[in-house]
């Protein structure tokens, strides 16, 4: 294709809200345009580069046997009042009406939509297994959409949905969905881990969250350099370290009062008394099913809601009142589990041991010290339900465990019959017994797997697209568009390279030739074949954009060259 | 494929108000399911059909020289109500409100969207010409959905935008969009006329809706078979032919007054009095732009508002109420230009020199007969207003023009400069001179045209599908699947037309022969190959589709016989 005509408005300057990498780059090389918050059209040459994505996860959800179907937006409200979610997905599902009146929700997902089809249509054992996906545009009104297309409201999403008889086959289809994405995002040139994530309320058993590692991620990983073990931070668990278990023996033989004025953080009490934060007991106050409890942690570690949920089958945590608390006998700021009433009591395994340890008095402005877990808190039990630190070890094989951010890419979940039982989506078995489908969901987030590539290939200069994604693979640049003889040898080397099957975008454009690097550095395809003064020798220059290596080729070896430095050469469609 | 788990669920039996062959078959052969009145998914092989469709438009866009984006369907309303549509457009943009309470409409066409882009990208007449396209879906909000997807609420569109410096730069732009659509819907294997179509008001110049020929469609084609000519009712001329001119000369020397008691109708009149239609003269009422006017029209033609509209470069027309005809001295069923005062009177040329013809008398019960249209209703001004009919002739060749029913594909437009002056989209030209761009829009409906192929392309026993369009172009029918030899034999052929690149499902179902063969009918893919009883001789039988034609083969041969079929044989990439 030729540049002149093409729309790629480049930009030297972006918004100053664009806070993410792959948000401004994507705006300067003019691949999107914002329209509203969260709203993005794609210009022809962001278009080429989701297309090209959305063509890898094609090709492997059929390969995985996944067939492709399209379904409709425009959800009539009747289903997801019969799945229960009209009302709980909040302000995020966005809703309207016809011109008669009806409801509708704009697709989120469409488990709804999906079951219906499957229930009318499958009755038989002798159908299922059976994957079905499409690639599709999505709707969620975020609160916060932010960092151009990594969260965005109208968005490009593939979801499958798998069905089948029994726990041991969906166990089939999801691995069989999980091997498709981990060949999808190696195939987008991606550096990402599967973490196991926790499945929240819908219950699952099984679920696994791929992440593309980057710094611009909103979520935390928890992984180990030494075995294969990841998880998300509200899934993932560790060891406590060995040094951190020997504290020093209570030097008094029952807990003593100090005064503490007005010290109500961690950081104030752990300044205040001159000790670590890890010898402070942190009393978190909570209302669990209508039920206060205190949940102890050491000083240093986060409650993870989601693991204390589990741990004790709790539906509803929110955090108690002053006044509630007052009603128990303590105090904001100053609350600990000796002396409570009325109170179950929650620990951390992050406290066991403890032998000199502060807590707060349940009085205004005091702790107590010296405290020693076993002898003055008496039996207590111990769960898992803070958040994973620096510093702890892998459960799997005690290596230290390291932290990183996250891009959620995609994610697979074993639903098993919350769907099929809501919307009644039943199968025959052999015998003719009645059973309710037991389901699978698998989702990629197409436009933003585009984002998370170039969060992880860029520099200064620009994007550096992975050659299974980029736009065009070559970028064929005339240094003098006025120059007959340069001009001539370009539209030689162009014809050229398209009859071999390579897709070039030809800069033909009257521009000055510096503007014309620059574009160039910032577009970012894998090889530049400039053509300049040493047109009239039948020589060109070469320069890989990953690792900047520049080198002269004559124009008689230049498709030899491209065969040498291209897989898709000769293969790809677009041009 | 093979068909054993495909969801390819086919029906018997459709719901009755299925009126629309396509709509029905694309039912019953599994490849859509109505979610909501007008809203549609897409089973494995309707969108495959749909696929291939997009696929031909994108080449032929390409080809053009158009450059493929995407633009959101969530459209802030600013937008359309700086375009003035967001009033205008009524109750078929379906709009809703985000979670901060702003106003957003559902995309039913993207002009507004495209201008903005351009305005914002585009200042340099450098850039110019430049055409712009997207395949996206489309919302709104019928009155009367019906036809499947022939008129749905939530459809595929392609909408291509051209901009242009010049009105002769227009020309180009717009007859590159016709060309590529003649291509695109002969691919399609669609049999279609272009038609002159009328530029209603947004009043542009130009304007052809491209139309497929079928009885279920809803636009009147009026076309000339010797000729190229071709025009939708709204636009279409025709010449009154001579023998029609040649009246009966009035025996009376003025208009005679006849009781005729409630006889309102033309129909009643013409019964009444033992007279033609055509020797009436109807008098239609009429408030147009504020002000009341008679349009006269012989009894047998229809009045073609549009046509009126452009006449007299008139904006609102409705009927006259039956207080203001009293208003003007008459009354309604009896209304004739003879004796009215303070009204305007048009009239059809159809009436031009009748001289024995009847009109109203302007009072109830009576009518004037023996009316001689030059010697008593005096000077009077001639338009075309009506309705070309039967009968009538081409204005270019003088040939009979004949009538078609006509579902609309596809719409050429030059829309000037409606959006880029009210949306401030201009360029400066060689002087630094600003001026608005010259748009030009064109539209696809991709799943309208589906249908309309199939509507082109059945039989009583199923669909009919082209090649370039046929979800698979082999169907391989194993009639046994318990034989081993024809199992064995159909995997072997089934290998061998997969690596050639043919596109084969195989129906490897446990079903009866019959309803293996009823299905394969009705899926309509334009080869059969069954594996019956002669497996053992290694020969099968082949049935082509569209002709019905039967005949064996041995496998041997079963290769060549496809490469001398089918063009697409070894390049198709779906299998």
């Amino acid at each position: 294709m030729r540049q002149q005509r093409l729309l790629n408005p480049t930009l030297r300057d972006v918004p100053g809200d664009a806070e993410a990498a792959s948000h401004r780059l994507m705006l300067r090389a003019g691949l999107i345009r914002q329209l509203s918050s969260g709203i993005y059209s794609y210009l022809p040459l962001g278009l080429k580069a989701l297309q090209n994505i959305q063509q890898i996860v094609r090709e492997e959800m059929d390969a995985a046997g996944a067939q492709e179907m399209l379904m409709p937006a425009l959800h009539p409200s009747e289903l997801w009042k019969a799945s229960g979610r009209w009302d709980v997905y909040g302000p995020e599902l966005m809703r309207l009406e016809d011109r008669n009146g009806r409801e509708f929700a704009l697709g989120a997902t469409h488990e709804e939509v999906i079951t219906t089809i499957v229930k009318v249509e499958i009755h038989s054992y002798k159908k299922l297994p059976v994957t079905l996906y499409q690639i599709q545009t999505k709707y969620r009104d975020e609160r916060r959409p932010r960092f151009g297309l990594l969260r965005g409201r109208e968005f490009l999403m593939k979801d499958a949905y798998s069905f089948d008889r029994t726990e041991s086959g969906l166990d089939v289809s999801y691995q069989s969905m999980y091997d498709a994405y981990v060949k999808i995002f190696t195939r987008c040139g991606l550096q990402f881990r599967a973490v196991e994530a926790d499945s929240g309320a819908i219950g699952g058993t099984d679920t696994h969250e791929f992440m593309a590692l980057a710094d611009v991620g909103e979520d935390t990983i928890v992984h180990c350099i030494a075995c294969q073990y990841a998880a998300n931070i509200e899934k993932a668990i560790g060891t406590l370290p060995e040094q951190r278990k020997t504290d020093t023996i209570s030097p008094a033989s029952q807990p003593v009062k100090v005064h503490t004025p007005q010290v109500t953080s961690i950081k104030q009490l752990s300044q205040f008394l001159q000790i670590d934060a890890n010898q402070i007991i942190k009393s978190v106050a909570l209302h669990i099913d209508g039920t206060p409890v205190i949940v102890l942690l050491r000083g240093d570690y986060e409650l993870n809601e989601i693991k204390l949920k589990q741990a004790i089958g709790a539906a509803q945590v929110s955090m108690l009142s002053e006044d509630d608390i007052e009603k128990l006998g303590s105090i904001a700021g100053f609350i600990g589990p000796i002396g409570l009433q009325n109170v179950r009591i929650i620990a951390d395994s992050s406290i066991m041991g403890l032998k000199d340890a502060v807590v707060g008095a349940n009085e205004p402005d005091f702790h107590l010290v010296h405290v020693d877990v076993e002898r003055d808190l008496g039996p207590i039990s111990y769960h898992d339900v803070r958040n994973v630190a620096q510093g702890e070890l892998c459960t799997h094989c005690g290596h230290e465990l390291s932290f990183a951010k996250g891009i959620e890419l995609g994610h697979v979940f074993k639903l098993g019959t919350k769907y099929s039982s809501s919307l009644g989506a039943t199968f025959s078995d052999e015998n003719g017994v009645s059973e309710p489908i037991i389901m699978g969901c698998y989702g990629i987030g197409v436009s933003r797997v585009l984002a998370a590539i170039i969060e992880q290939n860029y520099d200064e200069r620009g994007i550096i697209w992975p050659e299974s994604i980029t736009p065009f693979t070559i970028h064929l640049l005339t240094v003098h568009v006025q120059d007959e003889i340069q001009m001539k040898l370009s539209e030689e080397i162009y014809t050229t390279l398209i009859r071999a099957g390579y897709s070039v975008l030809w800069d033909d454009r009257d521009e000055r030739p510096g503007v014309k690097f620059n574009d160039s550095d910032l577009l970012g395809f894998p090889l530049r074949i400039t053509v300049g003064k040493k047109a009239n020798e039948r020589v060109v220059e070469c320069k890989e954009r990953r690792d900047g290596s520049q080198y002269e080729r004559s124009v008689e070896h230049i498709l030899t060259h491209c065969h040498s430095l291209f897989q898709t050469g000769g293969r790809s469609s677009h041009e």
